[in-house]
C-alpha cells in the first residue's frame, strides 16, 4: 500500500514539485508527520506543519503558485497512472483547500493578528499611509509609490472634485490613510467608520488637522442621521469581512446614505467563483470570519440600488504588494523576534507568501467596482 | 368612477407629462381608444396605438426618458392622492413594461425587421462598417467616427496585436464590419459566424480581399474542429439574442475554442436586474426572442471558465447612436416610403426613439466585458 509520503509525492509531482528537490519551489521535509497532517487536514495540516518547522521551501510563494496553477482537479481526470488512494487524497484536498469549497467555522481568534499593534504594521506597510490593501504598481517602483498611486486612483475613480468640497463616507478605514490622502489632495470632507480601537487612534492622530472624522463603530450604524447625506461612499478592503449574507444590506445602506447622483466605490479581494469559501488555515490563523465575494456576488447584491459602471481586476498587483510587505517584514524582523518568537515568524511568512502565490496563480483576485444610482445622465469615464 | 383617460392622466402626471400639453415631451392624443389600449395591454398597447396613429409626441425619446426616469414604482408608494384604480393600473404597467418583468413568448416573426434588406440599413447606419450596435462617442463628432472608435476600442480591448497575426473567432458578425476593420488595422485572421444570409452576403463582399472567413451557421457550431484554436473570441451585439439559458453554454464554447492565454471580449446591451425580461412591444415587433442579460448573469455564467478582467458600461452612448440612426432614417425616408408605408414608419420611429429614451434614462445599459482564462500572468491593462 502507498504511504502518505508516496501519495503526497504523486500529488506534488502534478504541480512539478519535488520532495527534497533542489529547485527554489521544491520542499524540504524535516519531519514525516507532515504527510499525515496534509492528508488528514488538507490546507490546515499543510500550514500547521509549516508553522511547526516540519518542512521548508526556499520560495514558498512560488510553491503556492505552482500548486494553484496546476489545475489538479482537471489533471485528476486525465492522469490514469495515479494510485486510487492518491486520487481520493486529491479529491479531499481540493474540497478542503484548492477550490475553497469548505468554509471553516472556526471561531478562534486569529493568533495575534489583531493584537500586533501599530508599530508592527508600520514596519511592514508603507509608513506614510499604512495601506493594508493592494497597491497599484503600473508605474510604481516601490511600495510607497504603489500605495500613493492606488489612493490617487481611488479618488479619481470615485470622481472626487478639486472644485467642490464633496462629502465622503468611508466604510472601513484601516489606519486612516485614505482619509488623509483624499482630504489633503482631493478637497473633500470624510467621515470614516472602523471598529478597531488601535487603528482609529492612529487615524485620528494622522488626521488631526484635516477634515477627517473617524468614528469607532460598526459600518452598519453609518446610516443613522445620514439619509442622502453623502456625495460618495468609498470602501477599500472591508468587503472581505462583511460576509455574503450582508452584501445586500451593505448596498441598501450605501444607497440610503448617498445623494441622488452619488457614486459608490468598492475595492476588495475577490473569489473567481460565487460558491467559493475561505481557506481553513487563513481563516483559523489570520482572518477569522473572512469571506471573499465573487464579482457576480457584489454586482448582483447591488441590483435595484445601483448600476454597475466600471470594474477592474488588478489581482496580480497584490502579488507585488505582498512580496514588498514580506521584504519589509523580513528586514525588520530582528526588532520583533524576541517579542513574537519563531512560530509567529513562520506563520506570518506562510501567510504573506501563500497569498502572494495565490494572487500570482490567478486563484484569487483584486476587484475595483464603481457604482452609480443609474442617473449620472452620461457615460461614467473610467480611470485606467 | 375614473375613466381610462383620467387614470392615464394621473399616471403621466407623475412623469411630468401632459395629455395635449405643448411641451416637446407632452402627448397629443387623437383617438381616445389609446387609453383603453394602454390599460389593457401595457407597453404593447402604448406602442400599437402609436403605430395606429392614435397619438403623437414631438420628442418621443424624451417622453420615454421621462416615463422611465420617473421611478413610478417608488412614487406609487409615496403618492396617496392617486385613485386606487390608477395605482392598480401602474402596478400592471410596471409588471408589463417598466421593470421588464414579463417575457413575451410571442413567436411571431418581427414585422419586416429581418426582411428589410441591406439597402435600408445602409441608409440608416454608418455606410462603411454598417455597425448595428452602439458607437463610442467620447471623441467622435459623427456616427461614422463613433463606429470607427468603437471598433478600434474593441480591437484594443481584445488585445489584438500588430506584431503577431492572431486568430480571432467572431460570434455574430452583423454586416461584417468588425472583421473588415480588425483585419485591415490590427493584423488578424478572422472566422465569423452569422445566421443571416443577407448579412453574410454583404460581409463576404466587403471582405473579399481580407483574411476574413464568414460562415453561415449558428454560433453553437463554432466549436467543431476548433478546440483551443483561437487566440481571441469577440462577440459584439449577439448576446442579446442568445437567451438566458444559453449563457453558460456560450462561455463553455468560448473557453473550448480559445487557446490557453486567450481573451474573450463581449459587447452587449444589458439589463440592470437579473430577473429582467423583454419589453413586449419590442419583442413582438422588433426583436423576437431577444433577452437582455444583466452584468451578473454574464459574469456568473463565466465562472469556472473565465476570470473577469475588465468591465465598462457605456449605455448613454447608445442614446446618441440611436438618435443618429433616427436622423439618417428620417432623412432617407422619402426613398423608402412607397415601399414600406406609414405604419412601418411609425413603428420604426417608435422603436428607435423609445430605445433612445430607455438608454437616456439609464433603464437599459451597454456592457463591455473582457474575460481571460485567469492565467495572463499579469494585470490586464484596460482601455479607457
Amino acid at each position: 500500500m502507498a504511504s502518505s509520503k508516496q501519495i503526497c509525492e504523486e500529488i506534488l509531482k502534478l504541480a512539478d514539485i519535488k520532495i527534497n528537490g533542489n529547485r527554489p519551489w521544491d520542499v524540504q521535509v524535516h519531519d514525516d508527520r507532515t504527510f499525515d497532517e496534509i492528508l488528514k487536514k488538507g490546507s490546515l495540516g499543510l500550514g500547521e506543519s509549516y508553522m511547526n518547522g516540519w518542512w521548508d521551501c526556499k520560495e514558498l510563494d512560488e510553491f503556492f503558485n505552482k500548486i494553484l496553477s496546476a489545475k489538479l482537479e482537471q489533471k485528476l481526470k486525465e492522469v490514469f497512472t495515479l494510485s486510487i488512494k492518491a486520487k481520493l487524497a486529491i479529491n479531499f484536498l481540493i474540497s478542503k483547500t484548492l477550490n475553497l469549497q469548505s468554509i471553516s467555522r472556526s471561531k478562534k481568534v486569529a493568533e495575534r493578528h489583531y493584537n500586533l499593534g501599530n508599530d508592527f504594521y508600520k514596519n511592514m506597510l508603507d509608513p506614510e499611509y499604512m495601506q493594508y490593501t493592494c497597491g497599484y504598481w503600473k508605474n510604481a517602483k516601490n511600495l510607497n509609490q504603489a500605495q500613493i498611486d492606488k489612493l490617487d486612483r481611488a479618488c479619481r475613480k470615485a470622481k472626487l472634485s478639486k472644485n467642490k468640497k464633496l462629502k465622503v463616507l468611508e466604510l472601513g478605514s484601516g489606519f486612516g490613510g485614505f482619509g488623509k490622502f483624499a482630504a489633503k489632495n482631493h478637497n473633500c470632507e470624510i467621515t470614516s467608520y472602523n471598529i478597531s480601537t488601535e487603528q482609529v487612534a492612529h487615524s485620528r492622530e494622522i488626521n488631526k488637522n484635516l477634515p477627517v472624522k473617524t468614528i469607532i463603530d460598526d459600518y452598519r450604524n453609518a446610516e443613522k442621521e445620514n439619509k442622502h447625506h453623502f456625495d460618495r461612499v468609498v470602501s477599500i478592503g472591508m468587503m472581505e469581512h462583511v460576509g455574503k449574507k450582508n452584501y445586500r444590506n451593505f448596498m441598501r445602506l450605501a444607497d440610503y446614505c448617498l445623494k441622488d447622483k452619488g457614486i459608490l466605490y468598492i475595492h476588495t479581494i475577490g473569489n473567481l467563483k460565487s460558491q467559493g469559501g475561505t481557506d481553513p488555515w487563513l481563516s483559523k490563523y489570520i482572518f477569522p470570519g473572512g469571506c471573499l465575494p465573487s464579482a457576480a456576488d457584489i454586482i448582483r447584491a447591488a441590483e435595484g440600488y445601483f448600476s454597475i459602471e466600471d470594474f477592474e481586476n488588478i489581482g496580480h498587483y497584490y502579488d507585488q504588494t505582498l512580496m514588498a510587505w514580506f521584504a519589509n517584514f523580513e528586514k525588520n524582523w530582528p526588532r520583533f523576534k524576541d517579542q513574537y518568537r519563531e512560530r509567529f515568524y513562520r506563520m506570518w511568512k506562510y501567510y504573506l507568501l501563500s497569498c502572494a502565490g495565490a494572487f500570482r496563480s490567478g486563484h484569487i483576485q483584486l476587484f475595483q467596482f464603481v457604482f452609480s444610482k443609474g442617473n449620472l445622465g452620461k457615460v461614467y469615464e473610467g480611470v485606467r
